[in-house]
């Protein structure tokens, strides 16, 4: 017998992208920021760090919704701090869903919507993206108590555009859940929709755009009866003083913020342009990688892996309608270099023996 | 219609003690360490914050399990690290029992038990401490799927010998959660438990010995199948990158949290015998708060407000069996003389108020 619930018996867990232990990797393989987080934030941690440390954190983080309030244009009571914005999927799903109730999501999509659903004990509906990723319009029609929308999609990178999503979520019964966590490298966002519609969640993350992955922060932006109800889910002190301390002066930085992006952009142009060249297929991408089919005849889990021999690391989803592809982050010019480089002997190798 | 499910509409949330924005309050309500963190820890934390922070942490934070393996005399796979414990509480809840399963613990206890049972939508089963908060044979007959044992126990800062709760290891169907966040203030633990005992686990904190509740680290003990089944249901990247530093330097440090720890204990005897000096009965405190009942015909709510107004903050619980009583952290010697000092002029006020 075992001591665990059945459906913790049944599923394998979230495989997280690898993480390297030693030095040396070209490292694309988890969307992390190339450029480091704001000077403001590195002060604002050092400076939580020390005897202050004894005493428990703010429990709502007030300080950090004060200043999203200001920055998003909203009030605090809208804001809920996270330990990352994997943790607010987690509230949700606990707040709008029991076991054996229904949450919807397109796929291919953020594996980890599955995983969670899964944990919950609640039924997981699967709608397929359309090719190009647009929305599909059965996500409207599912019955579901939570409908989870990744916007921009991970790992194909589209925007569905926010008039869209407003309409989905006029649609659904349940709630809605916008998790914006690459928004910030989009042309919109929806956000505005939290004024007009009381079932829409939006949720945001600090690990993309902001550079600070390892702190793990993130907030959920939903009127106040959603906000609040989340709240009770929360676990009492979800977010530490440090996270707090940095994540409200990253905010608070939208200047670097702003110079980040737009490099990253430019990048993220110019590896699209450069995978097309080696015969690559891209979706248009509005966040910080670039979801690429391999050129026929080669394949996509071999590409990988010798990319990975070569200490360049990309992901490989082995999985339907994603492995023929690699979902490659944007990281510096230098690692781009390189990453192309790498991809042009690969292929160029292949196209040689192929044509042998 | 509520976008909620019923259990989360019906229930309030977790009151966590009050958590003052202001200065010059004396805060003995949420048992925090009135002593700094290990230096060691503080300076790791510190080496932390920078430009490693754009990269995710390590998903099971094996630099502490193997110090923690090395410290405990364990193996790295007995280790579960977490969000501070309260999250080893939520993932065990998860991992063990779905909705409708039945949860027990001995009551009175941490009260966020039963608000975390009820999350889950999960049967809690209460069973009564006896008046002097020893072992309840009927906990070991509740059929429950897992039950949840703080000890010592909060807020009776009461002990149950490692014996007894290997005795009802053996007893209970499921799993035994040992809740160990106060045990470094104690003459004997049980973790030892874990190699004869495949159903237990047992919680650690570094929020109070280890002066680091603002950092949110926990850390379970158990067998490896329930460490490898209980991973599947926490997140991805639960503990940040600075929380794994700061803990695994202040693990490290164990004559930093021996001198505290006999500073505190030497400094709990004296509040207890003052407590008792001005009529109060405390239990015996093997923790780093000291449960005491008010002087009879004192109001023990009456007493928590006045000292309030002198912002001398204690625990009051407006709940059965505690409702005449304060929860009173160990503080610093100083802290300790302005409590004392502060009860002694309330109560001779009283008295004198009294004989009127």
């Amino acid at each position: 017998m075992s001591y665990f619930r059945p459906e913790i018996d049944a599923m394998d867990g979230y495989t997280p992208g690898f993480q390297p232990k030693g030095a040396g990797y070209v490292k694309l393989n988890t969307n992390e920021n190339p450029y480091p987080p704001s000077p403001r934030a590195v002060e604002a941690m050092r400076a939580t760090i020390g005897d202050g440390l004894r005493k428990y954190p703010d429990p709502m983080a007030d300080a950090f919704r004060a200043k999203a309030a200001e920055v998003l244009g909203t009030v605090p009571g809208r804001i809920l701090c996270a330990n990352g914005s994997d943790e607010l999927l987690n509230m949700a799903i606990r707040s709008f869903c029991g076991e054996g109730g229904r949450i919807a999501f397109a796929t291919p999509t953020y594996s980890l919507y599955d995983v969670l659903v899964r944990i919950q004990g609640a039924e997981p509906v699967a709608v397929d993206f359309p090719e190009d990723y647009g929305l599909p319009s059965d996500l409207a029609r599912t019955g579901a108590r939570l409908t989870l929308l990744c916007n921009p999609n991970a790992p194909s990178g589209t925007l569905i555009p926010p008039d869209q999503v407003a309409g989905l979520a006029a649609q659904v019964e349940g709630v809605l859940l916008v998790d914006e966590a690459y928004v910030d490298f989009a042309d919109a966002n929806c956000l505005g929709l939290v004024d007009r519609c009381p079932n829409v969640v939006v949720a945001r993350s600090f690990s993309k755009s902001y550079s600070l992955a390892g702190l793990r922060f993130g907030y959920a932006v939903a009127q106040e009866p959603l906000i609040e109800g989340m709240a009770k889910v929360k676990d009492s002190y979800n977010v530490d003083a440090v996270a707090i301390a940095g994540a409200t002066a990253a905010l608070g930085d939208q200047e670097w913020l702003r110079r980040n992006v737009a490099r990253i952009k430019a990048t993220r142009a110019r590896l699209s342009a450069g995978l097309e060249g080696l015969g690559f297929r891209c979706w248009p991408s509005q966040t910080n990688f670039v979801l690429a089919r391999a050129p026929q005849p080669l394949s996509a889990r071999e590409l990988h892996d010798e990319l990975f021999e070569r200490k360049v690391l990309v992901r490989y989803f082995d999985a339907p309608r994603l492995d023929d592809c690699l979902r490659i982050s944007v990281g510096s010019e230098e690692e781009t270099d390189v990453l192309l480089g790498a991809l042009e002997t690969i292929v160029a190798t292949a196209q040689a023996s192929g044509d042998d």
